[in-house]
């Protein structure tokens, strides 16, 4: 397989994503978000931290991570039946609204003095373009402004304002920052919403031509948050690796397609079996000592256009999902 | 637990409301509607009394009743085989939502020589403010125009035109007056959009602190609608009270999780296991007999954000909403 | 039962499909969708045939074939276990969105030295009224600019262009032709979108009174794209016929509604009991040798508004939906 990204047009993500920004914003009472400007003129929307948020921002904010390419919905019944809300993500354009905006990869660290540290994702890591995968994806978003979505309890600190702005090449007052921890309704909605993301990266990883996935759509239920943040990370990825659902439509052969459908689940990882936060435990918190391949969905169906066949991959395991929202 | 509804800025439900009335007024023909001005200037919408109307007309009601603050839609699959279709009802701050505007609580007589009687439900009770409940919510909506909801098979006579206008302090050309009766579609369908809220009013009978409800979720069947009103009635009852599920996210304790779980379903009343059309002939007729505990979700679930533990209460009963049903 | 068709106003369905129309066209790199105009002016949007198109093109597709007067959204959960993702369509006036609209209804042949040919569906339609269907539905609509959708691997040839212009009595300029094979994700997904429509045209093909119809909602599996056209047209034929649900609302008797849905469903056909491109060998290719009572959804719920009963018939039957879908 050869990489085959497609020279077609691509839609800007942060011009896309625009308008949802400004909705979020505009509702900012209703959806109970703080927002406010600081110093330096960057715009910071507190959406669990200090503000209460709510399960309806941590669905918008997951459509602007999808820079605009793709729908976030909530449905009331699911695969899980003690836990039947259920988020659903559609894309047709996965490569670029998962990998190319949701994806949580630009580390951005406050520097000598500062302890804090977020993953940055969304449509503002395409303006930056400052990680590796962008070159890949053969993508990067030219915008006059943009948005960064951060996992975490506290604003972003001057230096990672700065940062930012520099590297997505755009003045402070033209960022938009919004923030939740995992802990809160949008962190914990925001992030079960990667449920396709998180297949996409896996593709990614197993070598899969990126290129050839044409469309996608992903669901799994709805976590309750948790006070503790490993217990809320372990919940978010509980909902994912036993009760995520993904179906891929590829440009592929069957053994390609079948590949990835092999390739793709959870069930694939040795350290499958387990919740997370048990699974977390047992390494002494050491994130990078667990299998990297536990992080997908529980059950994918990749569908082969060539062939119009589908192969299927992995199971759901409803009793560890029970078992970890408790 | 004390009040504690806070002092953070609150949206306007009018204001909020007002582009969905709006869209709803100018879709009159697709959505089966008549539209028009009654003598004193008000604006009358009729939903289902002369006008057929429609269900996707009572989805937007419902809407509208929340005072723009959630979402109402159909999804295709709930828990009760025979009836799949399943209105679904989200708010990002239930309280205001579902108790500050979406409740049926202010009582509209037509006065001497009239038999008008309707329960005003929508952003135009808080604009009012004419029932105690919202001085316990703290609320009072300022609104140039507004909205009000009327469970009724006949337009509001000019005697309650006036008092709403006075009470809203607008002129009756601000006050739109929707109105359609429980036996037609969009009448059976926003009434079944109450599922959340009559958890929330439960709720605050049973002494819960309405400030500590932070997000809430409600699904029911959608009942078919029925000619006799207390049959119809009785189906948008039982969608509710053995076909509703709830879950809401509250900023309490265990303790107080686990009472207001154990409280809150239908089950917790002397009247629960007959359909409602049945249990108000037992009581010939007096509404106000039937034990007021039976109006909620069959099944709740009340998570803890302090916590993290989720509390159950109650249970489906899925062939009593098939009999109901018929 | 004689034709209740009201006299009342009736909407435009260019009119109201015009703003999706642009919307899909605003959207088209995001949707993948190549958009272009040919020489006589006329806009063409491939949204499957050259261009790759998508699941959402599809469901937007869908919502201009229905003239704006639906919905069509897509869910996590249904019926068929292995199947879960749901086409849903919901339009508070079928027989206009479906029949008056959505119905591929337009015999569009490219003449001498062409083998263009194809069934127009959508708006357009009705403002030609070229189908005897119109009088019965006594129905035409005045639109400056239509649009028509077309089931087809080519764009109309300019003899089409020309007719459709002259028939809907617009400039060329005025006509988007949106069209897909059904071989394409877009194409598979609007023709799933069919399962409120085939109930519409096969109630009509029974006798039922067209104006008794009031409201309507049909879910059907999403079925997976082939690219053979026999497999692929297969596979969305057994998606309603094995998969597919209805409810209809109707303003008739109890013995009318009970009539209605024991004629409706697949069920009553003789060819009951295979996937469909069995069925299509076993008749050696010829359509039209197939009885065409097979054309409607499996299972049926048809609501009498005159007496509140809820008549049942046919049924799903999920394993031959799998066995479709491969």
């Amino acid at each position: 397989m050869t990489a085959t990204i497609p020279d077609a047009p691509r839609p800007s993500v942060n011009a896309l994503a625009g308008p949802l920004v400004e909705a979020l914003v505009a509702d900012a009472v209703a959806l109970r978000l703080a927002v406010r400007r600081e110093p330096g003129g960057a715009r910071l929307v507190d959406a669990g931290a200090s503000a209460r948020g709510s399960v309806e921002a941590g669905r918008r904010i997951a459509e602007i991570c999808l820079g605009g390419l793709g729908t976030v919905s909530l449905a009331p019944a699911g695969p899980v039946a003690a836990w039947p809300l259920t988020v659903v993500v559609h894309s047709a354009d996965p490569v670029l609204a998962c990998l190319g905006s949701q994806y949580a990869g630009w580390s951005l660290a406050g520097g000598e003095g500062s302890d804090f540290f977020a993953l940055g994702s969304g449509p503002g890591r395409a303006a930056a373009a400052a990680e590796p995968l962008f070159e890949e994806l053969r993508y990067r978003d030219e915008a006059g402004r943009i948005a960064l979505v951060l996992e975490s309890a506290s604003p972003p600190p001057a230096k990672v304002v700065a940062e930012v702005a520099r590297a997505a090449r755009v003045a402070p007052g033209d960022v938009t920052f919004i923030y939740a921890p995992t802990q809160s309704l949008a962190g914990s909605t925001q992030v079960v919403a990667r449920v396709l993301e998180v297949a996409l990266h896996k593709a990614h990883a197993v070598g899969f031509d990126l290129g050839a996935i044409v469309d996608g759509i992903g669901a799994a239920p709805l976590s309750p948050p948790h006070p503790d943040f490993v217990q809320a990370m372990g919940r978010t990825n509980d909902a994912i690796i036993y009760g995520g659902r993904v179906q891929l439509f590829v440009e592929a052969d069957d053994a390609d397609a079948r590949g990835l459908a092999e390739a793709l689940p959870s069930t694939t990882s040795r350290d499958h079996g387990a919740p997370f936060a048990e699974i977390f435990a047992r390494f002494n918190g050491d994130f990078y000592a667990i299998d990297s391949h536990l992080f997908s969905p529980a059950e994918v169906v990749v569908t082969s256009l060539r062939t119009g066949t589908s192969h299927r991959g992995g199971r759901l395991v409803p009793e560890l999902v029970a078992r970890s929202f408790g």
